[in-house]
């Protein structure tokens, strides 16, 4: 299963008609010790993305998954009408 | 399924042993006729990754989905051991 067809299975789900943003970011560490630097990462990301749209912080959903050597990141953006 | 279960079990497929990062972007316009922003997102989200670890351009693999008014930029990082 791809991520497409993942993510228009969520569509399919939602029946929104907003135009949407999902971003994922997974992280598979191997013996690493290191700062987790996502929540870092995430900050900036969402600093880019509003260059390109307009981002209400109201209306981004972050979900963070940690599983072993595994993190994701997964950020839903709804983006305003007239962005 | 979750976006963590789909990346561990393509990392189960992989058999590797090095870190990885994957983003995955994905973006539904609905009745939007603006540019495409995908590819400089891409560009500017490789870019802040790189302030984290370092990227050898070489080890990202990108790839570009489009399905009616959904599109998906999917980036595989492969991290240097020594990052």
């Amino acid at each position: 299963m791809s991520f497409l067809s993942l993510f228009q299975k969520k569509r399919d789900t939602a029946k929104t008609a907003k135009e949407r943003l999902q971003i994922v970011i997974a992280h598979e560490r191997v013996k690493r010790e290191g700062p987790d630097f996502l929540p870092d990462l995430q900050r900036d990301i969402i600093k880019v993305i509003s260059k390109y749209v307009d981002i209400d912080p109201d209306q981004v959903q972050i979900n963070l998954e940690k599983e072993n050597d595994c993190a994701v990141l997964e950020l839903n953006v709804t983006l305003p009408d007239d962005a």
